[in-house]
């Protein structure tokens, strides 16, 4: 191993060891030149950091993780893009980590296991038991970013999924619509937090519509995939009723059950109009184009770095808050919005 | 700091102290009741592995890094999904890390400062210049992964670009298109090395079927994003003779491509056939489904992993090898397939 040490790299590149210092942390305040100079005099050297030294010296190492169950649900894809760029607002970097939704896997995370030098963990919880992160004594400054409902001491930052859900249904109901079937259903015992809110949203606004709710309008999803969604599309019309409208609890899931309804020859929104949850990119660019309830990312993404930075940063015995961010529902042509460029 | 040890945890779950290592190291082989027993011992007592420790022990970590210029295209999603997989099959875990195409950044990743826990990094390269990567003493094993053709003394694993773009537009010349449009041409100063290659075999194939390149037909694009390749199908629609067929260098760009064309009330395939590149998920979904050309990114994380692993264990000084992934043209609607089920 080099014997090279933060000055003989400052003395090679003509800078102060702090340059030196911010450069190896990746701030961004170093004008290019001048980063690029240290990095060649670093990669002359052969230097590296000795982890645990610069670690102990600060007690921070600007390091987040955030872990979250997938990519390639473009949600956490966009989500974790926000992350990072609002840590990068407040000079931290982000690692990623991707769960699976494996509990075992989450709750090593949330002990701050998977890599001893991140400051503190954004998690994104999918299979963990809440009764396993109940008992975490926080040595990691630790906050939950997503839709479960955990009754645990530690932050989270979400929005309110009955609310949206229920907005997106009265919108279907708005249009005239009847017989709204609903594709995201869980029969997991319990059933996941984000299918439950969701569909209690949905049901207060079928209430409010004077509307029964049908379960045979919820056929049960195994994860909320394209393929799921293709394959409820199918039970649903095979009923003898078929939904005149479907609210699909994500975008992955509605790509998926337009797809099918082209495939059989629908029109949409005439024959079915279709709402889906998370607002991903291709939600503007499918054909038709996908309505949807949009999470602010960006929102969601500020409040949670600011909540782990107060908790690295603030008394670790201060409360644990729940902070709401905002949401909206972005109206395209699967509901009626006339075609217009992305 | 808590002063638990290795040993306090083994005892308070009531197994080896090698076990607790395997947990705490995330190796898959510890059953499922037994892991999180010891999470809880680990969780009760507060007990956190001190990285430095850990890492002088063994000298290896098990941890390695992917960089990649970005989440949201999905190409980018998924290979970070299979070098997950490709790397818990070594017992090994990833951590992602997001360049935006930043040249420092990228070398600053190169070098191995992003976390000096790492054994060692797998790059996606976009921005770094070939020349300050030459000048790294290889300090952390690297492997490049993707397109571009670096001349530097590194493994690198990828696809032969230039045979797959030959292969999407001989496809479309053998469906009689004769006037067939590029997007996804960049005028950068030097040109991105994949759309070079991609072109250079674009060009193969049109040279081939007596074709002349006509250079109106390949609008220069800014990125490989959806906006972009919906800006460069209007210029390509605005021309006098627009094309009959186009070639898009990502599937993003084709996603953007195909709803401006609908947008404009042409028929695909029969007014404008449209192949894609990367074979994201979501080609098999849009509507039409799009013929793209298909990288085998399991093969490729697969081999990636691989020649990290081989890095890492073996001799540094190895020669730098290359390693070609296989390729595959997914031949779909909008190319003429008829319509199938997903």
């Amino acid at each position: 191993m080099s014997g090279a040490r933060l000055k003989d790299v400052a003395e090679r590149a003509g800078v102060s060891i702090k340059t030196v210092s911010n450069v190896v942390r990746g701030a961004a305040r170093v004008a290019g030149p001048t980063r690029e100079r240290v990095l060649r005099a670093i990669d002359e050297l052969g230097y590296r950091p000795h982890a645990s030294a610069r670690h102990l010296r600060t007690g921070r190492s600007g390091v987040i993780a955030l872990a979250v169950p997938e990519l390639v649900a473009p949600y956490f894809a966009e989500l974790a893009t926000c992350v990072i760029a609002a840590a990068k607002e407040s000079g931290q970097t982000v690692l990623i980590e991707v769960t699976d939704g494996d509990p075992a896997e989450e709750l090593r995370i949330a002990c701050g296991l998977s890599d001893p030098l991140i400051d503190g963990v954004l998690l994104s919880p999918l299979g963990l038991d809440q009764t396993a992160l109940a008992g975490r004594e926080r040595r990691v400054p630790l906050v939950l970013l997503g839709e479960r409902d955990y009754e645990v001491p530690a932050d989270h930052v979400l929005i309110d999924n009955v609310a949206a859900a229920r907005d997106a249904t009265r919108h279907l109901v708005g249009l005239g619509r009847r017989r709204i079937g609903v594709i995201g259903w869980q029969h997991d015992e319990p059933p996941h937090a984000t299918a439950q809110q969701r569909m209690q949203g949905h049901r207060e606004a079928l209430a409010e519509a004077g509307l029964a709710y049908d379960p045979v309008l919820a056929p049960a999803v195994g994860a909320y995939t394209r393929a799921d969604g293709a394959a409820a599309m199918r039970e649903l019309r095979a009923l003898p009723q078929p939904p005149d409208a479907v609210f699909c609890f994500t975008d992955m899931l509605a790509s998926g059950a337009m797809r099918v309804a082209h495939d059989e020859g629908l029109a949409i929104p005439e024959d079915l109009a279709v709402v889906g949850f998370d607002d991903i990119q291709e939600a503007r660019y499918m054909v038709p184009s996908l309505t949807s309830v949009a999470p602010d990312k960006q929102e969601l993404a500020r409040l949670a770095v600011k909540a782990l930075l107060a908790r690295i940063e603030g008394p670790a015995e201060a409360p644990p808050t729940t902070v709401l961010a905002g949401y909206d529902l972005a109206l395209r042509e699967s509901t009626g919005l006339s075609p217009s460029r992305p």
